[in-house]
């Protein structure tokens, strides 16, 4: 039988095709609409509010038949009703990573927020450059 | 009567407000115990784990007296037992954008997760400058 962290995970990988293909109708069905949304893109602003967050969405798949993305090493946390993926994002040649929040509906998870900034290189900083700015 | 939001808000304060003093102790005190917990600091990679978490606030906090850390613009989002908080942070010179993930504990509310990553200038960009990688 299928868990709730497969399914959760499995919401994240149906996040992640709906932006390599570029299905903003599958991007629409895939973010709640009953809870309260929002999203960071890399380098932007809040965005909050389902009509707003939609509408970055159509912002940037708008001109694609396809998006160069691939997610990466999504590691899945429950908190309930609520879970959390993290994973790896490559955006073409830029290396993110993210935090997506997913809400359940019945048996199904739909995402209610997504933040994506720069990752570290996978080398090893040197040591006097692993401290983060916090 | 003080609210959800208010009670969230007030959690998120506590936070920084533990990152400015640089009260590891505080922070302890602030991150869930009883949930799956995970930071993700700017420019560094995910940290997954309560023992983990917390080594990665002490090596951030370990020689400070105080963090010139400022948060501003906090908006909380309700999802049940889940809340998040999206903030900006001011870390010295550096202009920040944070996700805090929190979780009730009857009527308080515990953090379970921190992604911050470069926040955009104040300045409106350019035209060609608008669209984030994604």
């Amino acid at each position: 039988m299928i868990g709730d962290e497969e399914r959760l995970l499995f919401a994240n990988d149906a996040f992640y095709a709906a932006f390599a293909s570029a299905d903003i109708r599958a991007m629409q069905d895939l973010w709640a609409d009953k809870h309260p949304v929002s999203v960071i893109h890399p380098g932007a602003d809040i965005v909050v509010g389902r009509a707003e967050v939609l509408a970055s969405w159509k912002a940037i798949l708008r001109d694609d038949t396809g998006f160069d993305i691939e997610h990466r090493n999504p590691v899945a946390r429950l908190l309930g009703e609520t879970g959390i993926v993290l994973c790896r994002e490559r955006v073409g040649t830029h290396h993110l990573i993210a935090t997506n929040v997913f809400v359940r509906i019945v048996d199904n998870w739909r995402i209610a927020h997504h933040q994506s900034g720069p990752a570290p290189l996978q080398a090893k900083p040197k040591q006097e450059e692993q401290r983060p700015v916090h």
